[in-house]
């Protein structure tokens, strides 16, 4: 499915320079170790440069000042971000599949929507009414998109999305199979006897380029919208509650759950399993570990971590038995401190220094 | 798609006092901040009293005592409790979209299923051998209902639900998009070589008004029934294992992992991600936090914790290392406590106040 | 839906002894306690010996030197293994659902698809172009299965299962409602102002009796494919990412979160809601514990485990402040050991016995 492109072209493309032969042609990537002929590789971490010495790819990518190992005898293109420029170049190599205009004959899309002549509209999709769906959409199939609902131009579903009533998705995102954008956010209120559900009229709105991975959960909002800004990268199975707001080209990976009414700021990146309390603000440009549970509010940017660290089980249960008693090891510590005069004993009774 | 409600009538659905004019109408609901003229709205945590004195919703549902700011100039309809209030008034204003019956034609329903006229059946849905489907479902696009299931009056299936062959679900109930009820449970057997699979032979059994959140799973039982009490509200991405019962009315946040046959006593509330081990017991009216891990039984109601607090990454990383030298912390402590005399050097080698 | 079959014949099966009556026959399986006439029951654990005295089961598989209780009067098969024995007698006595041959009318599969007559294709189903369906293949309702794809004799797709295109399974595996098997892996590389996808080229290439839980996601590779080893067992909600592998009969519980380029061994086995950091390694035959958080390799098979305890909320409260004063409290420590003589001033300065 790859696209021949010659060397030439290609530096033009992503403002490479070309050391070696320009006018070979690439039509794949590959890693280092994989690459053979006819294909494009990059170095973009240092300590893989001794694979590149003995890389068979047509050419690599590597970085302006990089030292390239004489093993090598393919052609170099020296750029800024050797990453970046690949995942550029495999964009080149790899273009989306065409759009193939139309309306499968097993599709149900209802009289009063409006679906635009350049778009794509799989197999049994069901297409609500009153939907708006705009140039060059792709709807995969299955996918059940509702009432009223819009989806700007160029965005594509893969098979199997559920797009609730009113959402609105914007150009140029993609929707992993059997994402879900705009179920019930999780509003109760308790009568004394039973949960009341409470009505969520709010929306989901994406910005433009967002993408959603497989089996990701989006709530609508309870009165307000859920807000997911432009550019924002959601991995798999991510759980993002009623009225959250997700700040533009922020990143989150998979397994994360955002409760309700959190808002998050752009540019932060959320480690993967991070689970973030309702109600909370993570300020711009925050990074937030793997496996970790953020309670409150983050006001600095900077990296943050909570997560436990692994022990054998023996260890572990040694260990863990005492985290109950760790106020009373802060209190030993003052009695012994005061009682060795390391620490005032006026003083002691004063202060707590092991208090947060 | 809101209704409009005088507010007299309102207030004599909701026991609700009234000040003001009660001829107006509503026909939304909104927040403090951004409801309007013809809408509702409602003060139940006295910190956004602020807010009510710029509120320009026409009315807004308060406390019996609450002091309303003079700002306010609309209609206050007086509750015992504003936020229950708040959600009934919501399913007053926001009906359920009417059942529209009848079989979408694109719908597979097995000749010998019984659907009641009054259910309605959408596009692509498939209907099994045997299943029994009451008056006022809604079966969404696309869900595949196995055989022999049993659909109670008034249940609501979003679209691309799946439950499996002779899972039973009750009266008045709602699954969102993308639930899976009655997968095979997780059993397996060790051959020594290979894992052996065990035919999952029990059912899933779902009472009445119970909420199932998109993407949520709940295993077949093994032998017995997975059984899920009436009026339990379960949010997204939940995963529940075979054999588990989970109690009356208890409320689970999205995320959560409840592994097989544990027992979750009624009226529970269970945070967000929160992972609870196979076979233990949770007696009723327990609270776990969000990201708890609960290993073993809990026989006492009570609030439950057990996340680690979140740090940046330096900070983390200096005190994470002396998780795995707790134990040995408690020895020296003890080790100077005898030295000292703060501790009894014969009673030290005979307790040890820092085990479980 | 269960078979009959006579004891004699079901010991043969099973390498079992007979003691009792070998001519009856059982239907069906069920617990010790809730196993009647008809039923096979068993007995792995010793500590449920006090049941068998009353269970009312036609037979019971237990230990070949186990010892029965004199209550119990039917018939006893005696097994090296019963939980396993158990698990075999189970498979004969509710055999998978027999493969109905056939496409049906609603399935929408392409003219260059090459689908064996002995399988059976589901409402709805969709398959694409070049894919190869083998022998005895199900493909349940509404599953979407790409371009190219490969499917092994035997493979049972249940509802809704979404398959890219170019993936291949392997032969007798059991995919679960939900699943999606090749989504795009979550390749972004930062242009400074936005984040840029890297098209995942890879496949996932899954081996034969493997089963995939319900809503479970493997992402396809980057480069690579990512690739899940012969007889592996995946629960419900697993998130496992590009270009993983995962090795034979390992079994992974649910909610469990693999990040990217990880490699876990052969043999392994994975607690529920366990999270697994990216570019790993886990050497076989490892068991980590539920909800740990694996953040390095694990060089040496073991038991391993990250979680905190739970507390009720206070104590909690009072404990975890702690966590954050640990360093401080190993300095603190060595400060009193050096001014009490426990230890050598000098050798203080030089060594951190609490470092990692």
């Amino acid at each position: 499915m790859a696209t021949a492109i010659p060397l030439g072209a290609l530096a033009e493309r992503l403002g490479a320079t070309v050391e070696g032969d320009a006018t070979q042609s690439v039509c794949g990537v590959g890693t280092l170790e994989s690459a053979g002929p006819g294909q494009l590789s990059f170095l973009a971490n240092p300590k893989y440069r001794r694979q590149l010495a003995e890389c068979r790819a047509t050419a690599v990518l590597l970085g302006r000042d990089t030292d390239c190992p004489p093993g090598f005898t393919g052609t170099r293109l020296r750029v800024a971000d050797p990453y970046l420029a690949f995942a550029r170049a495999s964009r080149l190599l790899y273009p989306l599949p065409p759009v193939e205009p139309g309306i499968d004959p097993s599709a149900v899309v209802d009289a009063s929507a409006r679906v635009d002549v350049s778009a794509q509209i799989g197999p049994h999709a069901v297409i609500g009414a009153g939907a708006r769906i705009a140039a060059g959409v792709v709807i995969g199939a299955g996918c059940v998109v509702g009432r009223r609902v819009s989806i700007g131009t160029g965005t594509r579903l893969h098979p199997r999305v559920v797009v609730y009533d009113d959402c609105v998705l914007g150009d140029h995102c993609i929707l992993h199979a059997g994402a879900v954008i705009g179920a019930d956010g999780f509003g109760l209120a308790w009568s004394g006897e039973r949960w009341e559900h409470i009505p969520q009229v709010g929306r989901v709105v994406i910005g433009d380029h967002v993408d959603v991975g497989a089996n990701t959960t989006i709530d609508r909002g309870a009165l307000e919208d859920t807000r997911i800004g432009d550019g924002v990268k959601l991995d798999n199975q991510i759980q993002i509650g009623h009225n959250c707001v997700v700040g533009e080209h922020t990143a989150v990976a998979g397994c994360v759950g955002i409760a309700g009414s959190t808002r998050i700021g752009p540019r932060c990146r959320i480690g993967g399993a991070a689970m973030l309390n309702g109600h909370i603000e993570v300020c711009a440009d925050t990074q937030i570990g793997g496996g970790a549970a953020v309670i409150n509010s983050i006001r600095e940017p900077g990296v943050y971590v909570s997560v436990t660290p692994l022990m054998p089980f023996a260890q572990w249960r040694r260990n863990a038995a005492q985290l109950r008693h760790l106020d009373e090891f802060g209190q030993r510590l003052r009695a012994l401190e005061q009682l060795t005069g390391l620490r005032d004993r006026a003083a002691g009774s004063n202060e707590t220094p092991e208090g947060e």
